[in-house]
């Protein structure tokens, strides 16, 4: 069963594969060992074809009239994902989003260290939050240089986001987890990964105003 | 320009038409007033034809050897999304990232007015965060009833999150922006919309293991 990762595999498909895994998760949680693609594709909003169209582009999971091993999919879902590897992160920024990723988010969960935060405010450095030590952002560079870093969560605000971002691409770090709700211009071999807050709250606001637009058709059809 | 909004129109689309929105603010905040779709493409990494396709769900927006009108199309799509409403909201749970949000996301800019946050927390009920009330959860339903809500910001523990949801749809609001990691079991006639932070780092792990994989064989090949 070996994992082919490479080729042209869609952007939609890999954007699927974390709530795969996350329904996995919750399957497992429940005690069960085996799904089929029927049955997960109801769980999931997705058609049985699509199912086995997704999974196949990574390799064969799944067993004519058998379906498949929940914890095996799992794992090997987590594997497509590179989460069986370690990636070391710092977070930029301690103000409310950055305390709230560092104290409540699971990067352990994620196959993710978080080694330390960095920020510029006096009142902040040298503090310790959740065991994490806030280190003045000056010393950024030396720090990655002799703790080599994959990830920078920049959590600073919208203004001071591309500088940060720049400031950590040149101390050596891999990729961007990107908090700041504005898109970021970094070389090409960085991975750039946005939370976008804004562009979630407009979808809702998409299907909120469809849905009360049918709602008023229906009560003018009344 | 009549904006055709209904039929079968793809997630996709509508998924990518928030960063529509952003590019095209950000090019009128540049003093751009058109655009061609092989621009547009450019910055938006889509081809020229998608770019048509995409746009052509709603309406004509572009004209044959002029491209678009910026702010036009910018004020249509934000009609499409529904954000020339106004909608109302609440925050559930004033941890950290209800905070976050509460103090430093720009609701109105998306056509939200935020009206209130709830908490069960003794020590916050009754204080005020960026100009906004803490009130006792305990009466969320009664001020839902003498003051409609559309929109229900999510923001406690994973463990509180469905109990919280459900209360709000119960006392009334028709959207669920959930903050919580974990998808929530909503009537259907509710539009949830999740920031689910794990599949985002997920996403940047899968990318990231990627360029390293190339890196290493790359390598390998010296």
């Amino acid at each position: 069963m070996a994992v082919k990762k490479k080729g042209n595999i869609s952007s939609n498909v890999i954007n699927r594969l974390p709530a795969y895994l996350r329904q996995l998760d919750k399957l497992t949680e429940a005690g069960e060992t085996r799904i089929s693609s029927r049955e997960l594709g109801e769980i999931m909003d997705l058609t049985p074809s699509q199912i086995r169209q997704d999974l196949s582009c990574f390799g064969e999971f799944g067993q004519q009239g058998y379906g498949y091993h929940v914890q095996t999919l799992r794992n090997e879902i987590a594997k497509i994902l590179g989460m069986d590897r370690s990636y070391k992160a710092i977070i930029l920024g301690t103000g409310k989003i950055g305390r709230a990723m560092l104290e409540h988010f699971d990067f352990s969960a994620n196959g993710v260290t978080l080694e330390a935060a960095f920020d510029v405010r006096p009142e902040v450095v040298g503090k310790t939050f959740a065991g994490i030590p806030v280190i003045d952002a000056h010393e950024m560079q030396s720090y990655c240089e002799k703790n080599p870093i994959d990830i920078a969560v920049v959590c600073v605000s919208a203004e001071g986001a591309q500088r940060a971002a720049t400031h950590a691409c040149e101390a050596g770090v891999r990729a961007i987890w990107n908090f700041t709700n504005t898109m970021l211009d970094l070389p090409k071999e960085i991975v750039q990964e946005n939370i976008f807050f804004s562009d979630s709250l407009q979808r809702l606001e998409y299907y909120l105003s469809d849905m009360l637009d049918e709602e008023a058709k229906k009560r003018e059809h009344l």
